[in-house]
């Protein structure tokens, strides 16, 4: 077998056998092809797509790059989620305490934040002591006894996705549906769960910015899904404007903590019903979605979901005196606001800007190897369809370092754009896509 | 600039302004942008093509990133004549004497052979004593002197390309129109000559199969040397079976000669004359085509073209002694025929698995490194349009090497078909494209 023969065959527009994608991804897995074939593959795949059987092929291939977590250990039908990515996007943070308070098993491995979106495990290091390393044993252990544990990726887990993405990045090949699919879905198997729950985003700050690229990925994710006996549905959800208010790692931790006391803002609460909702059906919990909101609206009003969420920062070494006491949060120095110039409703806000905003301000990461400011970050005052007048606060500017503020302000600034005309709130949820 | 940027620009099916080409080549060539961002570019451009503009400013970078030759001291209108390369082509070695003896400047340089196509320069030194590196004083010298030379590509001609032309051929992006075209135009500008005629062949045993391709192809070369001010003209030529008889490097000098004496097959004569033709008229020694090929004859018959090959061969150091006595060429110590299996007309040749079986022999390389068997290849009998004899000849395949004859003959028996109906000649020149 020859990559040459494998990357005319691709950019030919046929579909790889099964042989051949294991030839390929063991080969650059264990560095005998070079980068500059594989990257000619990668935009040859751009171009001329895959099949499915491919698709599942070369998802099962990267699983087989590295370790699987084996999650059989732990009672129950184990429910993962996975968000394409947006920003101010903490709905990990509300949704593993209402679904583990309702039951569910959730083992959950994140990640961190890179460009203009933030991780998970970012957030959950602004929580004094909290630990997001834990072996396997306390992983299957805290699951088994509390029903909840995120830990930080770590360990030899698809090292495939990691050269591959790494290459893509550098590129122009990252934009590709059936290599973004492979990239989500492989490290969604190797971690084990026994089902899955997309949160497909799309809009100004996601990824993808077309909705029907949206439904594509999410219909190739489920259908991966499907290829590995995984129960898997995704949900095609709003990214033209943050979600929520905060955007940043302390702030949004903060923000979450409001949620789970039921004081969250709408579109964020709304949608960690509405994915907690298919986690439960997943999880035959309940039989359908309308039960499963009752149950998580249930959750949420009683403090139990608030209760799991203090029982899991304890269990992995964070200080609960957070949760009623926002002071002890990393903070930011000074903050400054962003002003309307005029009176108007907000028809739009370029979300992937207030994400690059958050991103100077140190919030988030340009490389890899950056430091993030765990206090920095923005909140949104005004989203789409709001009135603002002129000289009223858009957004909220938190920083330590003097030097970054005015580049964030007038990211924010162009990010926002006024009607005078009314502006109608754009929708949650656009579709659920299961097989 | 990001070559990022760069690669999805190309990606997206944007042209690439002067900037961002310069920035590419000079960076690829100087070895600041590696390997693996290339690749992705050039299969961005596989997809996306190039528009005229922007593939006058890669060929244009790629002259800049070496030496280019002067020629400003040899006088008269300098015509040099490329072909994309075929089986058994041995144009070069008859057209260079006949323009030359027909008082116009040759002042050529050629390369070697790879794959299933030979090289000139290989041919002439199938010649005992010929020597294919001259200095450039003796280069430009020799051509004042009797109007012609054949040099090794040497020193620092685009660099750019042969380090493009690497990456492409392990990364599946050589049968890229424009890459191909800048590919031979930047070394054709960059040698010097001030008219250029190319025989662009298409066919079994071209690198381009379809004629809307070649097409295609050669209107991209006369595009980009009307850029540069250099007259261009394209012959669109058949290469759906060997041109003459003769594979292989000495071989192929041998019917040179035949051909030179008027005693060679008629596609390559008639070829030649065609191509002389075109030469004579760009290099304003004519007015019309028609002219030309009377002129061409007249060199022929009247012996000066071989006569000019004489002083040629002697003029770099070659054996003289060889156009009258061919037992002086280098030769194999074995031939076997390969015969038909029944009786018919040859329908078909493969003439890229005669190729190849010239290679496996040692005529040709599979790997620059390879060394190759000069007396080695082979005859072609039989050609398309021939009638052919159950058990007559229709190929003899001369070696020295006894462990690759099988499958030498092999690839020839796989290579004919054999009609039971009349089969016509196919055509010799498909179509002349100028500005």
């Amino acid at each position: 077998m020859r990559v040459y023969d494998i990357i005319s065959k691709k950019r030919d527009g046929f579909s790889l056998s099964q042989e051949e994608i294991q030839f390929l991804i063991e080969g650059y897995v264990k560095g005998s092809i070079p980068d500059y074939q594989i990257a000619a593959w990668l935009m040859a795949v751009f171009f001329q797509g895959m099949e499915e059987e491919e698709l599942i092929n070369l998802t099962r291939q990267m699983v087989l790059s590295g370790d699987t977590i084996d999650l059989s250990g732990i009672e129950g039908i184990k429910v993962d989620k996975h968000s394409t990515g947006g920003v101010g996007d903490k709905t990990t943070l509300i949704l593993g305490p209402i679904v583990a308070a309702g039951g569910v098993p959730v083992a959950k491995m994140s990640g961190r934040g890179l460009g203009h979106t933030g991780g998970t495990i970012d957030k959950l290091e602004a929580i004094p002591g909290f630990r997001v390393e834990l072996t396997k044993e306390q992983f299957v252990g805290q699951v088994n006894k509390i029903k909840l544990a995120v830990v930080s990726q770590s360990g030899n887990i698809v090292p495939a996705d990691k050269k591959l993405y790494a290459l893509r990045d550098v590129t122009a090949t990252v934009n590709s549906i059936p290599l973004i699919a492979s990239s989500v879905m492989s490290k969604k198997i190797a971690a084990g769960a026994d089902a899955i729950v997309l949160d497909v985003k799309t809009g100004s700050g996601a990824f993808i910015n077309e909705l029907a690229e949206a439904v594509q990925l999410a219909q190739l994710m489920v259908k991966i899904g499907k290829g590995f006996n995984r129960k898997t549905i995704a949900l095609i959800t709003n990214m033209d404007q943050p979600l929520g208010q905060a955007v940043g790692n302390a702030l949004e931790v903060k923000e979450a903590i409001l949620t789970l006391k039921g004081q969250g803002p709408d579109d964020l609460t709304g949608l960690c019903l509405e994915l907690a909702a298919h986690m439960f059906v997943l999880a035959q919990k309940v039989s359908s979605i309308e039960e499963g909101i009752s149950l998580a609206e249930e959750l949420l009003n009683t403090s139990k979901a608030l209760d799991k969420f203090r029982e899991f920062i304890h269990a992995q070494g964070g200080d609960i005196k957070v949760i009623d006491d926002f002071s002890l949060f990393p903070s930011s120095q000074y903050r400054v606001s962003v002003c309307s110039k005029e009176d108007g409703y907000v028809e739009s806000i370029a979300a992937q800007e207030i994400g690059k905003a958050a991103m100077v301000l140190g919030a988030g990461r340009s490389k890899k190897e950056d430091k993030i400011d765990l206090g920095a970050g923005i909140i949104v005052k005004k989203k789409i369809g709001d009135f603002v007048q002129k000289g009223e606060a858009l957004a909220e500017v938190h920083y330590n370092d003097q030097g970054k503020a005015q580049e964030a302000v007038t990211l924010i600034e162009k990010a926002y754009s006024i009607s005078s005309q009314k502006v109608s709130k754009p929708p949650l949820i656009y579709q659920t896509i299961a097989d």
